[in-house]
This record gives structure tokens, C-alpha cells and sequence, in this order.
């Protein structure tokens, strides 16, 4: 639970991990957000083997917090070509599976298709040899974390549509130039799809360069340097896999055992395996059993954060998984050290957001696949309709650390009774009650839409 | 001493705490500081219980530096309400006497009114019971440090005006938004005072919420609720306590023995001892027993840093206290890795402050009240007068390292005999003279007005 | 080898250094990088001694990256005077030798005149008496760091012009003002040369303060602290020194003994022979032996990092020094965490530098004594003439990563046989030799110009 980590993350933070990873970025006065909406794409690329959708990055809940969001819907067969940002990305699962592949120049080629055990020289040379880096499974409910400029690409092999979304952190300090979104490919032109701001006259890196330097880089005739710059190509970043896609990987359906393809790999020693080469970049958020909080009558919240997932201390970001069931409530909060940028995957829920100056900047529905960005240290509530919620937060923080102002755990708790009747000129027993009433821990249950009355139908 | 600290800090710095913490947020040109000015509080806003008066945030020298400044004039039995920031503060504490408050969300309740030990059972049944987190005595010459985004609330349990000065780093990397300076009130309506561009226009962040979401929040009547958001209360944002103001604390006059709330507490484990929950976050600066730098017949100097207050690693500030006796010099210096932030807190100095075009930015007076900005790497120069001066300095780094031109520790020193012989066109003699003539380190005794003549009236 | 390290960076980088750096630091939109241009020098400023040349930093290529280039061409017996930056600055000795100081306050003097063994008591007392910090001796192929603020100067002892590549990273963020350099002078005037924009108006800082404060400050007559002003000073900021110039070395010839000073100093304990004050800020980068990549067809690529000169952890700046033979190639490559700025030291590269849109944003030669920025993530290739290219580049990260496109190491190589194969539209067998035909890593060996045709001639 993220309230009851806190001073453990705050250990690790004192140690040296960092508390700090961003700064102001935008002029005085700029960022007077008065009003945030919950927002769905605005534009979407269109390719053979799927579509990515757009959140509009210039719209100022983004521009200030300094992060963008976009949605790949990779169909069936669909390959996501290779290609890598200007900022570290989150990437989860919404539905479907897949695998994901990140490459990083310098990693040893772990996955190797002729040196497993217990096949017989005879197969080893009979079957089509290849060796790459690691590749991950990846499924509804996981996120992986990417580094800024670390290449990657997705498959979906299973049979209905694998949708990703992907949270860019442009305003990252690991991004040095300027906040704009960049993606840059390796293959793939996405310039064939429909015009998008984001990809607009966008094609892959290689036709930057002359076919001749192309061939002498990589000591391939022109022919084939051509084709790495594919001028015909009108397939976009997203193509079909038409015959079968093969990639060297342990069996699935028994589970990877921990680190069995150090193992398998020769080049390695002690310190290489806990490097970026080996490191950890996925976590499922979605599994129950990791929640950190859970209330069995108002749901649950899982948090993923450079503890758990250590790479995230290198990106600065951390995420949360949240479950309202119906009419649960997460309480009224805010976030000491991070932006919370949400998408509801289900569901819907009511929010309020207020500002500094104790005005609603948001009170409104967000429904499944809009997104609302809770700027640092405004204070937020969410109360879940007759479906219940889910959602994902993607918080530009290492250790996103929150303080809720109800329940258990809470920063009012903390409190003397003393401070709290005079601050609201109640009787010190009516203090005590307003510290102790709400028992519950950040997730509570709450009242029926009947019971709601006036407030739900507002 | 700051001088002979140096190479300590950056020993620890080379080991990871972090050198650099925040970066140029001005665009090309805007900083081109041509004249620093000495200041007073522009505005006030006044409430029941004291006056909170603020420095022009928006004024150059302010800006550049991505810092402001406010003053509160709490009257006994006056509470300032619970409130946050969207950056780490410093507060020093003036004049007078308080209780400190800061609270975080997850952290235990340590202090317990019933169940200390050594008391009967009947006792603890009779006494009024409460649990809150742990509060600081926080009396005249003493900093406090806050987290940006933790609640924070101050009482005037003395008899006379307690005076805080409070310096917000807002260009800290910890401040992900703009670097406008923003306050959220977890109670008081400062907006029912006089017109203040900070504050103006804000009340409690509660008002954000509707009635119902906060009464099923607290699962609390909506009466209840009302009063959270005391749509009547006039008080403002430091309020009057009437009756007597309980909080539990350990006996004053004995102190607090080290480490005391934690035995008391029973859910703490090893590593929350070492948290930001039990983490010290005051140090007295004033005691002339902690000088860093002493001279007997010139004065003397402060410092709080990372090292000595481990807090402060996280927040990426220190601060210094100075006491220069009449007439005394703080040497010509310049500080290396940090914005240096001066609030006089008694008589005035001469101030000179150099950019690097070799031009005073600033020639004059500062007095008992006013702030001046010095930029990182101007050099600087502090001439007591015949009342002497003393003063904070807030510095925009956990470990503000500084050069002095001259004295036993100066960078000059450290230079060749023939660099200097060279650079100045004197001898070699006059070098070496120039080098060790000043014998003392840092604060250094000086001549009386008359002595000093055309300069000191200048 | 930049790849082959990249584990163990990265490992490192876990463990805490540190990997963002420094942020996007211009405005939405502001860094449309269109075109990057080879430059030379703008402006230059004469001296007494030597002369400095400027590249023009409002030039776009540089703003964005935050950085700005000047070179300075000390004459024999040329004295470059003490002065400090407002940034972190890497200084490349281009030709030449000389002598290089760093002084930090509060260092002890670890250079004695007087008190080196195997000298009589009777020539000691004869010997000019001296004592200072540190310094370096400095020649051709070296780099020295120089944190922010921290002041030093340099003698040119050799017989030849001593030239000096001097990077400042003013996006750092150990600069906390705005992105402009800024030099603050302790001697010489630079004024009196021709008119340069950096230098424009400047003096040294000493006549920024009055005489008398100068007076008091250094305990010297006023008519010695006139000299400090320099009023009448022509020579501006690199003087000649006219007699001999003598400062405290350890013997040349034999080379220094690791960690003798720390044998002769007394007042240094353990910690501080870890500090600043004796902190390794040297390295040269030249020497084949020091190879990262060397191909004995094609040229040497040798890297310097936090991890070889840990210095470079608190400046967070790295260096390369590439050499290519006659035709060498550098693989297509770009940098995941870093600007880096190339400044060509013999012969000639054509480059071709590609944005995210696939558009080359440079195609043309680099020269001799040319600067070119290769921004972070946009993708480059190099491609040298016939007399070879040599170079040194300069990357606004402490542990500069670098990504291939092509060759043993590359990102191309971890990709699975299939993802290629649908990528570029190839059979399986045409992926494996994608992938497997350029066995080199780094630093190819290239065609003639003959050979490569209209490539060459473009």
C-alpha cells in the first residue's frame, strides 16, 4: 500500500536514490490550469496491422504536467516495427497479449535457437538458426517499462486485438531536448497512414541516410541497402505477419524459471547480470494477489515503483493499478512528489480534482478509455459508479508518494484533535470522531447511487 | 566551516547524493541581472490570529533564482492551520516560540495521551484521549524543514509574537508544475483577509469538494461536512485558540531524550526508524556552540546541510546563519553550487554583489528585515556596521560550497606565487604577501567607521 | 568499448550514479532542429599572450543542446588568468603542453616549496619560498574537467602555441541561472580586447568592489588593492609572463608518483583524499593503449566517463576521442542519454545526421577545427576522406550511451531474424546476414573513395 510505503520509499529515497527527478518546466503564469477534462484520442495512424491513437499533447493538462499518451490497437498477427523515444515509456496491457522485445546495443544475444539442452545435434541443424536479446511475454494486465532511446517492438500472437497504452514522459530529465513527443523508426513509415501531428511526415531513420552509406555500414549491396530504407512500403509502423512468426523463447506454457537465460548465455559474468541487459522491465499490476491495498467490500490498489520494479528508479516513474467496485470511493488525496496521468480501462467514475486555491479544477465523469491528468499536489477523489472502476496511473515519480486526507492512514489522522477543532470549529469529540469515523484504508466502500441522492446525479 | 567542510561534502556528493539539483529555467536572456535591490514585504494578509507578509515573488531577482519568500507574525495562542506546499520550504524561526507540526500520511501516531508509562490505569481512563504524529518545540533560532507537499501547521505557545520566515524553493526539482509559489489549505480562509496575489482569491481545499463526497469520505453527517468546509468562517488562515491547546509532548523542560517516541511506538520496524516518519527535521542554527566558523573578535558561522541535518539531502537545501560583531567582514566569496537567499534578522551590513562583468549589481545597505538575492557565482561581500549584523541564508543546494577571494582558506591561496605576480603585475614579495595577509578564515574583524572613511559612507 | 561497456554503465547507473541529467530545457515546439551546420568560430578576442575564438552560442544547434564552445591559443609563456564558469566545462588540449591550476577553497596547499625530501636545510632557506594546490601538467590529447565555479588558469610552458577545445555545458544542472556562459574573471580584463559577446563589458570582479572593501577584505594597503582592480591593465585575460614562470612540480620527467602530495601533506585525513581537493580530473584520451574499440583496419574510439574519471559522476559530462583511418566508418549510431558535440582535430568525416523524421538534418563535411551537435536520439553516421578524421566529442552525460545501427554490437543484431524479416520486407536468410554481415563493432573499415562513387562525391 502506497500509504504504508511511504517510510520505506522515504528510506531509499534518504539513501541516495533521489527524490527529485523533475522541475518546473513551464513559465510563470503558464500552468494556471483552471479547468482539466477528461479526454479521449484525437487523432489516430492508421497501418495494416492496426492503429495508434493520439491523445492531443498540446492540450495543457499535458503540456504542463510534460507527458503524452497514445494507444496502439495491434491487431492479430500485427507486428509494432521497431522503434524508440525521446523519453522513458510506460507501456500497459489493456487487453490481449503479446511479446515485447527491447534491444539494447551492446547485450549479449540471450535467446539462442540451437543451443538448448536435450536437442540432438541432428535438430540443432536442421532448424532455422537465429539469436537475439531477450524477449518478454506480455499480457493484459502487465506493464513494461522502456528507457528513453532503447529500441522496441511488439508482436501480438494471440487471436483478438492486443491494445497497449503507452505513457511518454517528455518533461523526463532523461530527455534532454525539448518536450515534444519524438519517435523515431527503424522501419516502418508511418507517413502512409492519415496525417497525425505526432507521426506527420514521419519515416524510418535508415531513409535519412544515403543508400550507399547504408550499404557500406552494413557491407550489403545497394539492393538490399534499399530495402532497409523500403521507399515502396505503404504498410505504415503496424504490419501483418503473414506466415508464421518465429522467435526463439522458453515454453510458455510452463513459465520462464528465474534467470534461465543467464544461464543459457556464455558471454555474461557477475556484473553484467544485473544490468540493464538482465534488468526486470515487467510487472503485473492486474493480479489481486500484489494489491497493496485491499478492501474485500470497495476494491483494491496495486502499485508498481523503482522498489518492485528496480529499473524505475533509472526512469522515474512508477504506476498504480486502482479496482472501485461499485460505489467505492478512493479517498480524497493528493500526490506529494508526482503528476498522476489516468486512464479507466472499465467503468467510470465520478472525480473531483481541486486546486490551490480550493476550486474544482474537474467534477465530472471519466469513463473507460479517456484519460485525466491529476497535476502534482492537487487534491483528488474518485467515487465509482453502479459498474465500479478500473484504472491505471502512470505517475512521473520513482516512489510516487500519496497522503490521503481520509481513512486509516491519513495525513488528518495525524493530526492533534486540538488542531483540527479549531481549525474547524468543532468540539474536541467531534475532532476525534472526524480522525477515527472512516476506519478504512485509502480504497472504502461507499453508498449506493440512491443513497448518493443529489450528489450523484450533480 | 563551510571552507574546511568542503572537501568532506564532496567526498559524500562523488559518492551519489547529487551534485546538481536543479538547472537554468529561464530562457536565453531573461536573467541578465543588472540591479539587485534589497527587500521588504510588498503585501500582508491578515487574519484572526497574526499577519502573514509577503516579498514580491514576481520581482527579478526572486525569479531568476526560482525562490520566494514569506514572513508570519503569529500572536500567542494564534494557530497557523494546516497547510501545504507545491515545494520544500525552510523555516527559521525568528523570535519567539512554538509548537511544529508536520504530517504525512502513513506515518504512526506516536504520540499517545493514555498510554505513557508510569501512569494507572484510572488516570489514563479520566484524561482526554488522543494520538497524533510527532511535534517539534520549535523556539527563536531555529530552522525547520518541510517536504514539498506535507501538511504542516504551527502554534504559538509562547508569550510573546512568534516570527517565521519561510523560504520556498520552488524552482527545486521536487516541484514538477510552474515555478508560481502555491499554497493548499487544509482549513482557513486566507481570502477573507486582505488582497494577497499569493493567496488571493484560495480557501481550504475541502471547498473543492461537494458536501456529499467529503460526508462519505469521512463517513461523517453532512452537517459534519459543512464544517469542513466553513463556508462562514471569517478567521482566516491563523486562527485564535480560546481555551486551553492541548497536544501531547514530551515534558519541555527535560527535553526529549533521542529516540524517545520511538520506543513508545509499537508498529514500527528497523527501517521506519530511519524514515522520513521519524526523520529530524530542526536544527538550531543560532547556538554559538555549533559555529562552523568562530572568531572571537569578529563573529561567527552557521551552517545546516545534508550532513549535518540528513532531511535536507531530500529537500536539496541548506542554510547558514551568520553573526558578524561591529564591524566585522564576512569575506568576498562567491558560492559554487547554489542561489544563497539572505534575510537579516538583526543590525545591517554593507553589501557589495558582483556579476561576472566585474559590475556591482548591488552597493548598499541591508537591514534588519529585508532579503536580497545573491545568484550563484556572484561574489559577494558582507560589511558590518556598528550594530553588527546577523542573518540567515537560505541556499538553493543540500550542500552549498563556497570560494572566499581572501583569508587563510581563499582560492587565492591556493594559486602560485607567479600566477598572481603575473595576473596583478606585482612581485613576487607582494604576492606572497597578498596570499597570507589575511590570516582569518571566512569572518574577519575590521576597521571602525572612521577608519573605513570615504567607503563606509559611501 | 562505449557498447561492450554499456552493461556495466548501466549497472552502475542502478546503483545510484544517476541517469537523468538534465531536462528539456526549451520551450514547446522552440527546437524544430531543421538543419545543423559544420561551424567555426564567430568571434575571437585578443590578448597579450593569446587569443580566444568564440562559436556562436545563440546559434540554434547549440542552444538546443545547452552548450557553447571556445577555443583558446596560448603562445609560449602565455598565461591564461584565473577565472571561473557558471557550468561544468571539459577542456581539450588540442596541440601543445602547459601547466593547468584548479583552485577550490578550503583545499590545503599540497605544493611546498620548501619541504621536499633530499634537499638541505641550506637550500631550502635559499629557494623562493611557495606553497599552492595542485596542479596538472597538461599536454596535447589530454582533457581536463573543471567543475562549475571552481577557478583555475593555465600556463602554456611548451615552445608551441598550446590550444585548448574548452566545452561549457550551460544546460547543466549545476547551473541554477539561465543557459547563458558566463565567465567571471579574478584577473585580467578582457574588455580591452575587440568586442565579443561573451566577453563583452567584462572585468574582473575585483572592480566590482570598492578599493577600501578590497583593502579591509585582504588586509593590504589601498594602493595594493588598486593593483587588484587593474585599472590601467591592457593585457587583457592571457598575459605573457616575462621573466621565468615558477610554480611547485613534481619532477616532469620522472612523472608523479601516485598519491605523493597526499604523502606530504599533514592536514588531510582519509576522507578528504577522496575529496575534491585531490580528485583525478585528468585524462588523456589520445593514447592508443587507452582504446575502448580499436580496429587495426579502420581507427580507435576511446571513451572517458564517470567510470574512468569519477569527477565526471558530479559533472555529469563524459568525452570521446574517435580516429579513423583513411575510408573508416562510424557505425550508424545514436546517443540514448546525451548531446554530444563533435569537434574535428585533423583531417575531415563526411557525416549525415537524421532526425526523428527520418530527415537528414546534416549531410556534409565536418573539417578540422569544425563543431557539429549531434542532438540526443537523432541517429549519425561517419564516414572519413582520405586523410582519416580525428576527434574529440563532448556528451552532456556522465555515462554517454551510445546505440549502433550496424555491427557486432548493434541494436539491429538483437532483433529476432523475423521481426526484420517483416520489417524490411526480406526473407529470413536476407535478416541473418543483415545482421551478421559487418563483423566489426563500432569502427568499420570502409571503400575508397573510388569505390564509393557518387556517395563520395555528393
Amino acid at each position: 500500500m502506497a500509504n504504508i510505503l511511504l517510510p520505506v520509499l522515504t528510506f531509499l529515497l534518504l539513501s541516495g536514490l533521489g527524490f527529485a527527478v523533475r522541475e518546473a518546466s513551464w513559465q510563470q503564469g503558464a500552468c494556471q490550469i483552471r479547468n482539466i477534462n477528461a479526454q479521449e484520442p484525437s487523432q489516430s495512424i492508421q497501418a495494416e496491422g492496426g492503429v495508434t491513437e493520439f491523445w492531443d499533447y498540446q492540450n495543457q493538462q499535458f503540456q504542463c504536467a510534460g507527458v503524452s499518451i497514445r494507444r496502439h490497437r495491434i491487431q492479430p498477427k500485427g507486428l509494432l516495427l521497431p522503434l524508440y523515444h525521446n523519453a522513458p515509456v510506460l507501456v500497459y496491457a489493456v487487453k490481449g497479449k503479446g511479446i515485447f522485445g527491447v534491444v539494447n546495443s551492446g547485450c549479449p544475444e540471450t535467446f539462442e535457437s540451437s543451443q538448448q539442452f536435450g536437442r540432438s545435434e541432428e535438430e540443432r541443424s536442421q532448424s532455422f538458426k537465429d539469436k537475439h536479446q531477450k524477449i518478454e511475454q506480455f499480457r493484459q494486465g502487465e506493464i513494461v517499462a522502456v528507457p528513453a532511446g532503447a529500441a522496441h517492438w511488439v508482436y501480438n500472437n494471440g487471436d483478438q486485438e492486443l491494445v497497449l497504452v503507452v505513457f511518454h514522459d517528455n518533461g523526463n530529465n532523461a530527455n534532454q531536448l525539448d518536450q515534444n513527443p519524438r519517435s523515431f523508426f527503424l522501419a516502418g513509415n508511418p507517413e502512409s497512414g492519415q496525417s497525425e501531428e505526432q507521426y506527420k511526415g514521419s519515416s524510418r531513420v535508415f531513409r535519412g541516410f544515403e543508400v550507399q552509406t547504408l550499404s557500406e555500414a552494413f557491407q550489403i549491396d545497394e539492393e538490399a541497402a534499399r530495402k532497409l530504407q523500403g521507399q515502396q512500403d505503404e504498410r505504415g509502423h503496424i504490419v501483418t505477419v503473414e506466415r508464421g512468426f518465429r522467435v526463439i523463447s522458453p515454453p510458455e506454457e510452463y513459465g520462464r524459471r528465474e534467470g534461465e537465460e543467464e544461464r543459457y548465455s556464455g558471454g555474461r559474468n557477475g556484473l553484467e547480470e544485473t544490468s540493464i541487459c538482465s534488468a526486470k522491465i515487467k510487472e503485473n499490476l492486474d493480479k489481486p494477489s500484489r494489491a497493496d491495498v485491499y478492501n474485500p467490500r470497495a476494491g483494491r490498489y496495486t502499485t508498481v515503483n523503482s522498489l518492485t520494479l528496480p529499473i524505475l528508479s533509472f526512469l522515474k516513474l512508477s504506476a498504480a493499478r486502482g479496482v472501485l467496485y461499485k460505489n467505492g470511493i478512493m479517498a480524497p488525496h493528493w500526490y506529494l512528489n508526482a503528476h498522476s496521468v489516468i486512464y479507466v480501462t472499465h467503468g467510470e467514475s465520478r472525480m473531483q480534482i481541486v486546486n490551490h486555491r480550493g476550486q474544482a479544477v474537474f467534477d465530472g465523469l471519466v469513463r473507460e478509455g479517456q484519460v485525466i491528468v491529476v497535476p502534482q499536489n492537487f487534491a483528488a477523489v474518485k467515487l465509482a459508479g453502479e459498474q465500479g472502476c478500473e484504472w491505471v496511473a502512470f505517475n512521473t515519480n520513482g516512489n510516487a508518494m500519496i497522503n490521503t486526507l481520509s481513512g486509516r492512514t491519513s495525513a488528518i489522522r495525524g493530526l492533534p484533535a486540538d488542531v483540527i477543532a479549531n481549525a474547524y470549529q468543532i468540539s474536541r469529540e467531534e475532532a476525534v470522531r472526524l480522525k477515527s469515523s472512516r476506519q478504512e484504508t485509502m480504497i472504502f466502500s461507499g453508498r449506493s447511487r440512491s443513497e448518493r441522492g443529489r450528489a450523484a446525479s450533480a
